[in-house]
């Protein structure tokens, strides 16, 4: 019997196409999709790609929690009560906001604020399968994992595992979607077309959840960019092995290359199993990804500087938001992990 | 009176580019346009935005070097010949190619192969007016920068001259123009829309240039992206300054950052009285800098990881090719370097 | 059992969207593709969003015309001479050039010259199924409409049936992926990008197969416009209706415009149960179809005027080409009609 | 002695052009500019690309209205109060709204409610140079024509005078520039890109303005859209010559077409002498008029039909707005009317 999923928030963008992917999926049922502001239309008429005739409907626990399980899409902040009552009722949560990504409550603070609903700080699994498959597999609450962090991780987890990460430096290119649908000056079409801009340079809070993720005490400097793109994110991360970092810099464009090369693409043979990475030759487009789960990825060495240069791509509202949750979802109740995707 | 101008290989986007400014110049009389492919037809019908009705010719040495100055349009490598020839009669030469750039022959043909005109390498002054501004005003023969180079030397010359400059990754977006007129795959619209794709990586030739240029024996790992935009490039530059990349990496993050915050923006005003470059606290968008000689700064400390990133952008058609050539050639014959910018 | 199809001339944009929907189609098998350029190259490198494994093969009709049917997706003129071969061996064909979709030979030659195989001119369905759904069913070769008639032809034909059609002036957009793959001039992004152009201006040869299909002896003034964007399409279409038309011009303004607004888009309830036809009340925008089989189509009447306003829009490359292709060839063999779409 | 000019509203894209051209007029002075949102911050802070260092200021009659001229930039309703107060003034006035344009009260109210102004309904000159340059030099009130009627009547003024325009439909294609400055949801990048949406569907205000500069009673059926561009308009306009109209229209296609067609053309050459129109062969860009003032116009005689189409390019504020106030303001005091442009 079909699982009943609600979808809370599903005005957003990533709302909305999770309602999507759960409309049409085989086994799911989505039972009921909430948002305030068009409280009352039909999320097709909002969106209507998703051709979800459901209406949407203003939030309210007795009514709406009554399901199997949630999609909630809510601001960091505001999502932290919601997920707090859902899982007080039983409801299995995965939630796409940042309020349960961190493991480390101060850290937490530092870039966030003071935490809603402490208690459950560090009771969530962080929702990248390609990592944390068997917890996500038990897991009551999964915190589904930043867009940024999505193709990062992904695009440098072998190299972290291998004890390969010195210095590191992300330069991360982003579609507008990821910067929601609220309307902006700085998501004015007139703003973004024709050009690059970069953005919470030092400061995007998608920074800690990185360094958790790949662990070593690794600091990145993760800066990133719009782009006049709709959809779509590509990561471009630059890393100074450490055995390189550590005293050997000078000799670093003298390395024997092609050992270094080969060493280097065999870690990330690890990957060949995952059903939605690609390790690929040439450049990872955005197309290639976009509206699908799939992250692309391909790994350079540059022989001249020692550095090894990773690139990987993810549409930023699939993998690197609810085509993740579905995975997450699946996972959680025992499915095919690529199912309705 | 006016100094006459010829553009040779006037059909591509640098070439129109520069006749366009040539030919609408208070001093400079634009004297004749050649082209190979285009030889016959009215600039202005090629080009219609150039507005310039004269008609492109096939290159003649005998007529078309009866000019006082020229500004060669030509590719690497088909350059040097011309240019020699045209050194030989004493026309005063603006090169747009790279083939004068590399003052050392052995890094030349590393990047490029055997050099066409070897006993001119050397000779060439670097045209880059806001470095070497004295040498250009006397010089027969200026090697125009590469665009990727104006930006990049420009960012990061403050801190070369300070000796800052420890571990360089330069991650640079630039328009599809950058990659001339000819048609390809890689240029065609579905293929450059809604994606970014980076090329050439580990190896695209205006890496020597920036570390000749930049000087100190520093090794930039550089990257170029193409991104879904017409004219304009930014480059985002990740610089570990030297202090800390030399055994005092882990503190990075500890250093007082408020101090060395002040110190790097007061590197900065070294171009307090430079026409056209603009040191500016938000981004420095592209839209900023369209179809101007102006390039356009920002620099920003990370505290935690201890690096300063420095953004700038041009439009590379202008301050990244035409208009620097232009403010060349004022400088060349003595007058204000801005005229006609 | 699934019955094999081949895909001729796969390495173009419409044919490798044809081989993508037949590969992960529930029934068809996608026996093989065929390309004269890209031969040997695996489809999933040419084009990797496709995820087809399959090389592409040169076409030799000893192999690659052992199957149920083909796609084929050749230029105009290449085409004929294929599929007559293909007739001949008892496969059936869905052929997405022109060849075959103008029922009178001479209306063919006057816009595309000589004919390459006349004794087949006037033997296919044209490829509409939401006016020829009956036909296709039982058809051996089905001649794909073009996509601009795909597109105009679906939103006036609820109009010409009507008896409606008096003047018609059809203002289209296209994205360039209309254009084919082959990189030109026209098609490099600089050309494109920040610009609208129209083009083929009053002799476009999609003109008569839309007069041919809303019969009734119209004559409609049909402009494309070159838009930049890399999928999508939209007719504008702006009809005096006959009445009208015919003496009463003038009094067109003060014509009773609540009845003719109600009757008019009461013609359309004529698509109430088309699976793949969406009749809305705002403008019908690209994104909304964007890779699916959907037409999307508003009516307005243009009260002051008594003009009728009808916009439609496809995905040019879906129901203006492939998905189409694979609804004809669902419809061919009996299956549901939407299956695999 | 330079002329003192004030830009009220100079905050919105309209106001910053027209601020950044007077700026760097060689006659006129930049007075002051007013905003109300952005009231103490630099103009160019706020549009950084006009390069204009003056502060913005709240707008107070006492201080801004001693001035010689003013440009001014409202949105319509709220223009015209102020309007009449720089009148009463002594201050010549180019107002950028609507407020003025229509000289028939009944059809302004028709179409944007009671008007504000009354008394001065009728007194401004249309500021279409082409059209009514003569008026022009002597007035102390212009009503800047709206962008879409700039294009349109510059396209249809020649068959107009020659009393050719029977039937006529205007597709009209724009930049999202012309929608305004103010985010909304059908102004977000992510709502824009990718697709073409026709807006205000028989009710855009800009109309009557059309109907009324052309004259003979026309009734034309204008139907703006919005593409994926941000600055830049092009008009593609159907005419049904009067003749063939009344009685002929099915002869239409066989009428000689090569008479019709010389005949069209040599009407174009009104515009021989005009600085700012270009008639031209192929299609008119927006790239060719982009940041200019000229306006770029091709005529083509669709023999089959015996329509006639006229498309035509302006970038929307510059000749369809600001630069064409410059323009406006150079006749009145007597200036050369290229000026500064």
């Amino acid at each position: 019997m079909a699982e009943r999923v609600a979808v809370l928030g599903a005005a957003g963008y990533a709302g909305a196409v999770a309602s999507a992917l759960l409309h049409r999926h085989p086994h799911f049922e989505l039972a009921c999709v909430t948002a305030r502001s068009d409280a009352g239309v039909r999320l097709d008429e909002v969106h209507p790609r998703t051709r979800v005739p459901l209406r949407l409907e203003e939030y309210d626990p007795d009514r709406h929690a009554e399901v199997d399980a949630a999609v909630v899409a809510y601001p960091h902040g505001a999502s932290a009560p919601v997920v707090e009552e859902l899982c007080a009722r039983g409801v299995r949560v995965v939630d796409l906001s940042a309020d349960f990504r961190l493991r480390d409550r101060a850290t937490y603070e530092d870039w966030y604020g003071a935490h809603a609903a402490p208690s459950l700080v560090g009771s969530a699994v962080y929702g990248l399968p390609e990592l944390h498959r068997e917890e996500i597999a038990g897991a009551h609450l999964v915190a589904n994992p930043g867009c940024y962090p999505t193709a990062a991780i992904l695009a440098l987890a072998p190299l972290a595992r291998a004890g390969l990460l010195g210095d590191v430096v992300i330069d991360a290119k982003s579609g507008v979607s990821g910067a929601g649908r609220e309307p902006t000056h700085s998501k004015h079409f007139v703003s973004v077309d024709e050009t690059v801009t970069p953005y919470k340079v030092g400061r995007h809070r998608h920074t800690p959840e990185i360094e958790q993720e790949l662990g070593g005490g690794v600091r990145v400097t993760f800066t990133p960019h719009l782009v006049p793109i709709a959809h779509g994110e590509l990561v471009s991360c630059y890393v100074t092995p450490r055995t390189v970092a550590e005293g050997e810099r000078d000799e670093g464009a003298s390395r024997p290359a092609g050992e270094g090369d080969l060493d280097v693409r065999a870690l990330y043979e690890a990957y060949d199993d995952e059903p939605w990475v690609e390790v690929v030759e040439g450049p990872p487009g955005m197309l290639e990804v976009r509206e699908t789960n799939f992250c692309r990825i391909s790994v350079h060495a540059d022989e001249r500087t020692g550095r090894i240069i990773v690139f990987a791509t993810i549409d930023n509202l699939w993998k690197g938001t609810s085509s993740q949750a579905v995975q997450n979802l699946n996972l959680m109740f025992g499915r095919d992990e690529s199912e309705g995707l």
